[in-house]
């Protein structure tokens, strides 16, 4: 199926900076646990990776919220840990434990031996991007993602999430070369990786560099923007005459958008921090941009969300020239209630088609 | 004992922007787990509350960083929750489990029964205040301290730490009236304790804004940066003729910078991610900066933490008209080995003095 033959391409003009009729929006995570539908898949599927690792589940959950709301966007149903797992770092899910790699990165040796493991590791994945595209029958864009290489390198050398980034920290200070050849390794396989899913049919991708935000300002650009960068300059930007646009999201980034913005993306994700009147006006619009409302305003009934979705768009103004696709400034919390999206999403369709004139 | 009389009084002259010979530095949590004497101590104490209630206790550990390293403020050992816990909240910790409440406030009834408890009730950290200054006999000055409203809030609302402050945030889209009603009372508090540490002998104060930087633009300064401006208009400045400086720090507030700087403080505190060089063309030096190596590079081992040292003063430049006290962008973690704060504290020293010419 040709990206041209997509019916509903708001999404995709809007990171293009071209002229729509509302503003589109989709949610981080919007195939998730906040949905019974999706839990039930996930239950028949025996845990999360088995989700993850199965094209058809992972295509069934895929589908979930776009028959429930009136989304912009479909996102690929995955995880950003398929990489260093396709490397041999052995990932698992402990229940309500988050992620897990058995041999995690750490000496210097652990570091000469990883390498950019074949595509045909991640099969699983290309699959799910062909069926879900086949599924979506044009409905909406697909999009496919990967973490930034600092991102997941994270995960590698911890071993499993932190809340102090010691381990990768004290490797970063004590033995940059170490790290740095990690990021060069996880940043090759990671522009294979999304090459393979705009081959399979992936019509944006997206980069998520969550813990970017985590690092001393000097050191986010050596160790973490610097391979999102390069990563970005080594994907196809155009299939079947489209063009692919690039989306880069750094949580705890808003210090940076000029020189994220400068990365080559087409557009930047922001968190709920970040005023929107103020980024554009740093980056001139020279890109568009995705975000931003507090997730934990899902929870504050019908008529905060439409208020804090109203103070999102107004803070973007008039789009004009430039280009936004409403989301959420970081996934959807397993908590929220799925009512909450339809009016979130009924909200941003409804007031923003004032800014589209 | 009269604040003039203090020996070492670079660490105040800079938070006023006057011409001193080095940068200062002292630590976040320099009085903590990582320094063996303080651990003894701890268990003699028998529980983190009992060494922060017990003034001879909290004036032996807040001494202990000043006997190893030629630290140039020391900084009263207490907690920020004792302000919720003289409310009447119930504070415990539990062994390896951080603070708890026993009676959070979550219910309108909660919040109509709150009031500004009598500060007799916080005697033990005037007591505190008062024995450590004699007992500093004018080597340091000594930083009396209080969390920000909003930050207090967070606990006394979620009842323990919290990783998506969800409960508070819930408050804050459904019913802000009753969080502005807590944010209220707490700012008063806050404001009473502050100037009582001040009647004790505090030489300047610091008001820890931890979490602030996890709200949204618009909110930050709705809900957290109001009442820390409210703090701070409500303190007494001056103390036997000598006046008494005032930090404000926000982990995660680099991009509110210029506000926080309006709110009536002497100095910023900034975490890590910040760039000092933007920060003071922003501010065009009108407040000083404290800050902001991160505490990771502790774990560097010398070279590095040499480096990143002589990273954030060359970040700084020369001092002119502003001033700059170093300090680490948040706590120094319990796991530094403390003979890297002595390598440290010997790289402030040396390397600023070129700075202040």
């Amino acid at each position: 199926m040709s990206p041209a033959s997509t019916e509903n391409s708001v999404f995709l003009r809007s990171l293009l900076r071209e002229p729509v009729p509302y503003t589109p929006v989709w949610l981080m995570r919007q195939a998730g646990r906040y949905l019974p539908e999706y839990n039930a898949t996930r239950a028949r599927a025996g845990s999360f990776l088995g989700l993850a690792k199965n094209p058809d589940y992972a295509c069934e959950v895929t589908l979930q919220p776009l028959d429930r709301f009136a989304l912009d966007a479909a996102i690929l149903f995955s995880d950003i840990l398929t990489v260093p797992d396709a490397m041999g770092l052995g990932l698992s899910f402990e229940q309500g434990e988050g992620p897990r790699f058995a041999h995690p990165i750490r000496t210097e040796q652990d570091v000469a031996r990883l390498a950019v493991p074949d595509m045909e590791s991640l099969r699983y994945v290309f699959d799910a991007v062909s069926l879900i595209r086949r599924q979506l029958a044009g409905r909406v864009p697909l999009i496919g993602f990967a973490g930034s290489p600092f991102t997941v390198s994270c995960y590698m050398v911890e071993g499993k999430g932190s809340d102090d980034y010691r381990l990768i920290k004290t490797m970063m200070y004590s033995r940059p070369d170490l790290l740095h050849r990690i990021l060069d390794v996880t940043a090759q396989t990671t522009a294979a990786y999304l090459n393979a899913q705009i081959d399979a049919g992936a019509q944006a991708v997206m980069i998520f560099d969550s813990w970017g935000g985590v690092l001393a300002d000097g050191l986010f650009q050596e160790f973490s923007l610097t391979y999102t960068q390069r990563v970005i300059s080594a994907l196809q930007r155009e299939r079947e005459g489209q063009r692919i646009p690039v989306i880069a999201f750094t949580k705890g980034g808003g210090q940076w958008l000029e020189s994220i913005a400068d990365a080559g993306c087409d557009a930047v994700g922001v968190d709920w921090t970040v005023n929107l009147a103020a980024a554009r006006r740093r980056v001139q619009d020279r890109v568009a941009f995705q975000g931003n409302m507090d997730p934990m305003a899902l929870f504050g009934g019908e008529d905060a969300i439409r208020a804090e979705a109203r103070r999102v768009l107004d803070a973007f103004g008039p789009v004009g020239k430039g280009g936004h696709v409403f989301n959420l400034g970081h996934g959807i919390s397993q908590f929220s209630p799925p009512d909450a999206v339809a009016v979130l999403v009924d909200e941003v369709h409804r007031y923003s088609r004032q800014f589209h004139v």
